[in-house]
């Protein structure tokens, strides 16, 4: 085999130097980005010493040399002065157990340890983090949820178009809208809260796969690190990573509402619907045309709906059908978890800032409203004469041909026109030309009159608490 | 603008008959897959029905009618005979209320859609449906777990290798590994309650986009359509897709965990592993090679995991960026959905009629086990002997060496010859090199010893209820 | 072994009947789909069998007894009346060779799959299928493209406004537009042409996996059935589903064109833009509001391209970390190939009809037109008194400021007014506040002056060739 | 407007100062990532600069000042001594542009960005890095493959199981299996070229959207900057992103060809195959057990496909629906260009080294052949007797079952045992039984015959150049 190998290498000349492939000695660290986790990789290392010493394993004096030590290194870590040994720090594991030797001596360092393994480890660290995260990220989605919450109620009395297909459909109120983003991104906050429930679960305690064999206190080394419960099988325990894809999925369906609520604010922002007007601060100006004033905030946010989903679907590529507990593609999940939780953390403040500073411009909004906005009201008027309301549906319609026609605004048709096309029409249709009135009318659950409306604030609010 | 029409047309010459494009009538109708919707429309439509005649749009005698009708619409559904009308009904809604309007006449029928609008209608149907197949894959999963469940028990004593990397790492118990699948699977149960909830939430009631003119009571048109409750917010009711959306990220993660499942016993069932056998229902032949007996079941199983994630990754393409409320594009959620419950539902089964039947290979376990997956436990004996672990793992790094070296397999090294790696070594090291002993020496809850695998399959149980 | 898997069916009480899972029969299954593949497979087996007669391997006598044998099958698909045998019939390949034998005898029909496989037969099926299949979607580009180039050179004379990030930038020819989508749908078509390269190499003879060993010839074959080449290993030749996965690529990619060439159409044709109006054909009304008109054709070619995408992502998925060679996973090839070919074939078919016959609003691009599209303009006429750029573009700034604070639109601002701005304005400036003079302007190659459009036009057809 | 945008931000208490949201600006920057384009900036400056020198906007004196200037700037790059200025350089051209004005004062510096838009900047920067970058690709492509077909050609006389469904098959030659990924790869390097072909388009002097007006000669720039030609369309030029899709699905499509060489490498390299031992220097221990060698470099490998996958489903998600030109969500395009390149051209040389020194174990391979596997040959001896395939391969399935019940393996089964089955056996059966023969046997083009091997051995060499 020897002789082979040599031989190839010599057909190869490649990379090597003393036995090494630098490249791939960079292919394979983690420490420059796994470094993140020093906190998490320090504490869950103090409440497995401690687990040990409870155990047996270690002394009350070698347990406290390690907390000490391992508090020295952290403390190196917060002021910036540890030094990473490129080619030896290959993960933050392994930094901070060479660390801990040089300052209180290998004998004890090399105790720590004991029955443990990296699988367990990384793992332990990541969902430390990630909780800490998505606790966080919670935090600033209620926040911009509240901005969403007091717009709707302070603005409630603008009517705007409501469209569907992009087309003029209904006259509906401002709030409505917002509050049909607010909604769903509250069933996002819904749903977060339960990712987090399946995050905090502990590995530790795992091994590298069969469990610890020194029996170890798993439950005390979870509640000591604020775990909500264990990983109830060591081989899983060490390798899942569903709680990373899980929040991927959850970020990319967040950003999926945040893509579509910054699409329709950049179709409100255009000088053709001139709805909204974005504040300077979320808008940018053009190196060429001296006019531009660009939404350039949401369209950032649009379009980081694609990179937080290329997380998710990259990392899903990754797992698929891997075999069971640790494989080093499992490595490929820490980068994304940290791109995508700085994407979304930044994506909902961003949102916010926007929503909070936007300028809602009323008479736009009011000079986009149409009379043939109106036609399902003049349809209506007819069903409450007891008309079907398929009948009345056609009736409407050539309400609205006549108008196209004639050139007539629709609210303009005089009562005969009206009355040409039927009978049934009465003085009181006149009454039906008024959008205050149609949005009113829409007072079911749900719906777009004011009560409706206010009453989905405090259903907001709620699902905020 | 006409007569530019007209020479655009004959410039054109395209497939226009009497003013339609026929390929664009079959691009746009959706008859063909959402008559899967049948039951759901109609008893959508006569709860509909209902609440108008309580609010009395419809009278007592035009609700029975409709409510007659409706049920024998359903009744030629059911029976086979409902004939669809190419070109006519587009899709399943219009099928329907054609067909009621030609049973009891247009006078009553076209009252039916009083204040409803098909964007509401359609998502209402899609939400029952998917709330009772989600049930039903619950109780597939619910059994696939009992056999897993049940596996565990019987087969606890069966000792096999652990593998991490696909290197052979530490003995473990067969069952330990089934259960690392299982409470992976118990996982995706638990979630899996989550999402119908979300799923199971009416949005009828809301009209086109802006809410019911006609103070219908929505909460009562929920409970008699089983829904657990509204979505409270008109826009957002009849254009959201997220119900779709999470339920094919659950089922691609569920597919993802068969894959890896699947993965490890097409490993397991290779010549050279050897570890089970599937039973010949789940396997087939090749009409080249006589001798081959494939696991062609597992392998379709890995397979669809990509196309479980297909529909994801498709279907949230098709939101991103999407203007709220109705857009056609969402029509594009029906088929995804469809063929996504069937392939998990189908997969689960599939999964758990390869469970019960496979049959393990005992003795070729046993036989894969080499000493050398003992190298932890001999760096644990010398741990007990109070050795620093960094140097009990060097120490029986060693062993290895000189077991390679020698070509002696590990545990038939003398005493003479560990003692010349390390002093400390006594004579009760020869208790080390026994599988079994290794195997519940990991006692820690989690671990692979006898007691800490029946305590997963109790969790797992309790997890089913 | 036999009396554990007897037990676990016991305790599992599964679906078994006849040793059979009918369930995984159908799972398994795949006639129900790759029955499209007929005429392919029946072609593929004459050559096939005809390269086996130069062989030896088949008299001239039997040749032509399978030669007319597999003509008649074909012409019972052709007629419809070919019936297949549920579950034992469960691909295509079984299907003819079944109904061949009993067309001709099984003495005969028994020879014709010596030394075959299945596994190039599926293969050799799909790339000939495929082939066919991408030919036509290529003329179907190639007609749309005709339309748009024709469209882009009768409307050269259309000025609109042009946008950058959704807001108005500078002025554009309506054919410009087209253009820039014509051009993209032209890199589509190369492309397209190379991918038929590489679908169009033929498996044919390479046996399971190992190749031919009756000394078939290979090249014949192709010939015969008009591929370009052969795969030139065997292993991989059988394997090989890069054909469809860069065919899904290739189709995403253009769905993608054509969802933002219909995403900038919706936009147009809202009230608010208001610059084209589909033809009734390609849109469609409300079911509640008269007034409706809703361009559905657009939306579902905008949904589809995450149809398109899902059958990319998903088939890349089940690719991933397969192990060389066939594995039953592939299977998942084929569904995907099919729905994906007929997705992309009709989109680009509805698209032209959708252009063919879209009228254009001259007076609504003309009215959308507004003066501080010409900034630009005006800085650009201080460059040519030799101010630096970035000084123009700051004076230009402050006009549209001062046009904004005095609410005089840019071009009625006085002469007086802009020298107060800067002295530099001569009497000329009045010059630049002409669309169609700023349009014309731009004329280098690849701009919007009518020379650059019509140029571009040129470019265009020639890459239709 | 204004008191209400001031309202809003009195009710958010945002994190505003001076006007500015400080983690906008962070969330807009691209300066820290678009760095790495300095060189190609500057070069498309130059360039751009010349052409306006000829077009008569520049001056011979200004022209070369803004040379030198920018060549200074370049060094400065180079050296590392550039200072961005956080806040200000928001992006490399405006971070070219500030320091250019800093060296040779801002009258001359202002000129040099007339008529240019940094839509069209950025664009040209991109296309020039990532055609050099493509390159080095190339270069790396052919280096892997040359190592591929070295080994292909020196080991060609190692025999193997081929496997299908990871069942063992047929023999098969070890370079056989390299080549099979070999032409994989080559046809990677075959689409690459045509890549580049498309990336490789100029898109410099298309302004922002409209074209240039200053009559630049946009051929003479291309040829400067190395481009193979123009885009064509102003709009589509600034906007076309395409090129970094495309890259990235090739890119994808490459790494999943990695991923199944990983795979199988992985399953050969586990103790129950061994077929292969890789060089320690792509191998990793493990911090818990001492005997482990894991083929970390592998799983990488395999890993890194889904981050490659990601990149370009992420990307092709913030594409979806985008509207025409320029938005800012392009600038999503950047960063997965970036990591994408470098995963790639990584992971080429990364596979490129463990192939180079792995070790074959022949005695392995030798040993992992089973007489089963000529199961087909047996067939194949009867049809050269004139037994119909289909016949014969029921026959030589009665042997497999005769073989097994016996526990006789196949190979030694009298001649009598044979001829019990089929009285058509005769003596020179024997020598079927010969795994070097039923490999040479199969020598129709692309087989596992050493004749046929070398002939792919010098395809795939053709291929590289």
């Amino acid at each position: 085999m020897a002789s082979q190998q040599k031989q190839a290498n010599m057909l190869w000349g490649g990379r090597f130097t003393g036995g090494l492939d630098p490249l791939m000695v960079a292919y394979n660290e983690s420490i420059y980005f796994d470094q993140v986790l020093h906190k998490q990789d320090i504490l869950g290392s103090i409440a497995f010493a401690r687990a040990n010493f409870h155990a047996g394993i270690l002394t009350k004096e070698e347990f406290d040399k390690i907390d000490a030590g391992l508090q020295a290194v952290e403390a190196e870590w917060v002021a910036g002065t540890f030094k990473i040994v490129p080619g030896v720090d290959e993960d933050i594991h392994t930094a901070n157990e060479r660390r801990l030797g040089e300052l209180i001596g290998k004998d004890v360092a090399g105790k720590l340890h004991t029955g443990r393994s990296r699988n367990e480890q990384i793992a332990t660290d990541m969902r430390m983090w990630l909780r800490d995260e998505l606790r966080k990220i919670e935090a600033f989605l209620v926040s911009f949820l509240q901005v969403t919450a007091q717009r709707a109620a302070t603005e409630v009395d603008l009517i705007m178009p409501g469209y569907t297909h992009l087309q003029r459909a209904q006259p509906i109120r401002w709030s409505h809208w917002m509050l049909s983003y607010g909604l769903a991104f509250a069933a996002d906050l819904a749903r977060l809260r339960e990712v987090i429930q399946r995050v905090n679960r502990s590995p530790l305690g795992c091994g590298a796969l069969a469990g610890n064999p020194f029996g170890i206190d798993r439950a005390a080394m979870a509640a000591e690190l604020g775990f909500d419960g264990l990983l109830w099988n060591s081989m899983g325990g060490v390798a899942d990573r569903d709680f990373v894809a899980e929040t991927l999925q959850w970020g990319a369906t967040l950003m999926q509402h945040i893509s579509r609520w910054a699409e329709d604010l950049i179709v409100y922002s255009t000088a053709e619907f001139g709805f909204v007007r974005l504040a300077d601060a979320y808008s940018t100006g053009s190196s060429l045309m001296p006019q531009k004033k660009n939404p350039d905030s949401l369209e950032l946010l649009r379009g980081k709906a694609g990179r937080a989903f290329g997380h998710m679907a990259g990392f899903m590529m990754t797992l698929k059908g891997l075999p069971s507990t640790y494989n080093k593609d499992l490595q490929e999940s820490v980068e994304p978890m940290l791109d995508h939780v700085k994407t979304v953390a930044d994506s909902i403040q961003i949102a916010e800032g926007v929503l909070a500073t936007l300028a809602t411009q009323p008479d736009k909004m009011r000079a986009a409203l149409d009379p043939f906005m109106l036609a399902t009201d003049l349809a209506d008027y007819l069903v409450r004469k007891g008309v079907p309301f398929r009948e009345t549906h056609h009736i409407s319609g050539e309400c609205v041909a006549l108008s196209e026609k004639t050139g007539t605004p629709m609210n303009e048709l005089t009562f005969e026109q009206l009355q040409s096309v039927d009978a049934r029409f009465e003085k009181d249709i006149a009454e039906v030309f008024n959008y205050d009135k149609s949005v009113e009318m829409r007072s079911a659950q749900g719906g777009t009159s004011k009560a409706s409306v206010l009453e989905q604030v405090a259903v907001l609010k709620k699902m905020l608490e």
